[in-house]
């Protein structure tokens, strides 16, 4: 299968690529870094990745920012970040990227545990991950040709937890490579319109 | 109490104001109708409206638009509404009204069934529902003076279904009045965080 994985420098991208890249071929995409350059949050740029890929049989995506405030000073303007990249983003991956999808293709997003497990800043995350779990199943029963969409949702990484510990004391870290599972599962398995929690 | 309804008029807020307003000084708002104005899509607006009714002790939205629109059809555009109204604009009646909410105060929005049970055309309400299903578990941690919030996701509703019924084949409505009772547990409860599905 040829597959877009974008994010495949991060702490959960390059645990997804060390999978996927023994059965695969893995094309890296990042903001700076990989093989194709792309910013999910701007629109124009994901139709010029998809241009410069062409067709693929997988989309991944491993990326995906929102900001981390206490709720208390938290206004409008604090939202933007993560409406605008981790989700918007991934919604546009799709919107944009079904039409250089082969049939059977899938779309494998990244969302996260603090939607079900909240914590202190966490009002923007929880609410973005909330969004795109429930955009996965929605969009699931309208795709055609075979088209597939997932999510991910992992507990904190292990190989983050030199800096995220103070924001997940009590949390058990789950190694990079076992959340790299859920994506090969997405991928090679045939299912649609799930949210695979890890941890 | 003192309880500020946003939507009072509508499908939902008219049965909610008829159980509440037996107890409560229940002060309607709408977008053009009601004792108060407000457009929830607009921060400005929902400061004048706080200015203007002062301090209370609950807050409720039965208001909040999203597109519904084929997932073949949709690009980044038809999102906005959905992201703009119905999500952010009941996030801001949160981040603006807690400065004008008394001392144990709580906010009750809703949402709806269709991130749990998606249907063709509803991709934009599913992931504004998902998005504030989380939103509320989330800040429900933070929220300082004993400040509540909690939503309502109500399925179809019995008086919607003579617009609202090819849309909604198979699904068992309920009626408004029972839907209100919903939004009476999360005002004259103690719980927060919670989501109450209704149907
Ligand atoms: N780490 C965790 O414990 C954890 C747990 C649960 C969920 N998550 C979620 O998983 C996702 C990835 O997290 P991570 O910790 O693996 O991230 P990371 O180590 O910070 O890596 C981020 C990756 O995404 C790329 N990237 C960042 N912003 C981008 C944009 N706007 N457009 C395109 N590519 C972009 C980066 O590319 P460059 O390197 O080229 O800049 C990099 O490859 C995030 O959504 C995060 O919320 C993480
Ligand atoms: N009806 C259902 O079966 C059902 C089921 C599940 C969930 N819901 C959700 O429940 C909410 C209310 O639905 P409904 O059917 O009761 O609505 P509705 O009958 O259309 O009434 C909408 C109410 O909200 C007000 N409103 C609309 N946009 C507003 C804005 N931007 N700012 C302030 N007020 C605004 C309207 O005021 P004016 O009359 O003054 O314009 C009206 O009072 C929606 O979010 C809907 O998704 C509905």
């Amino acid at each position: 299968m040829k597959i877009l994985l974008i994010g495949a420098s991060g702490t959960i991208g390059s645990a997804v690529k060390a999978n996927l890249s023994q059965r695969h071929d893995v094309i890296s995409v990042g903001r700076q870094s990989g093989d194709f350059q792309v910013d999910i949050s701007d629109s124009a740029s994901i139709r010029q990745l998809f241009e410069q890929t062409g067709r693929f049989d997988a989309l991944i995506c491993a990326a995906g920012s929102v900001n981390f405030v206490p709720l208390a000073d938290m206004s409008a303007s604090d939202f933007s970040l993560g409406l605008h990249d981790k989700l918007m983003g991934q919604v546009n991956l799709l919107l944009i990227g079904r039409e250089f999808a082969n049939d059977g293709a899938s779309f494998t997003f990244t969302t996260g545990i603090l939607n079900r497990d909240p914590i202190r800043t966490g009002a923007s995350a929880a609410l973005v991950n909330g969004a795109l779990d429930a955009f996965v199943k929605a969009a699931a029963i309208e795709l055609p040709r075979g088209l597939r969409i997932n999510a991910v949702s992992p507990t904190v990484v292990v190989e983050a937890m030199h800096s995220y510990a103070p924001f997940f004391r009590g949390f058990k870290p789950v190694p990079a490579s076992e959340v790299a599972l859920a994506y090969a599962k997405s991928v090679e398995g045939l299912q649609t319109g799930q949210t695979y929690i890890v941890g």
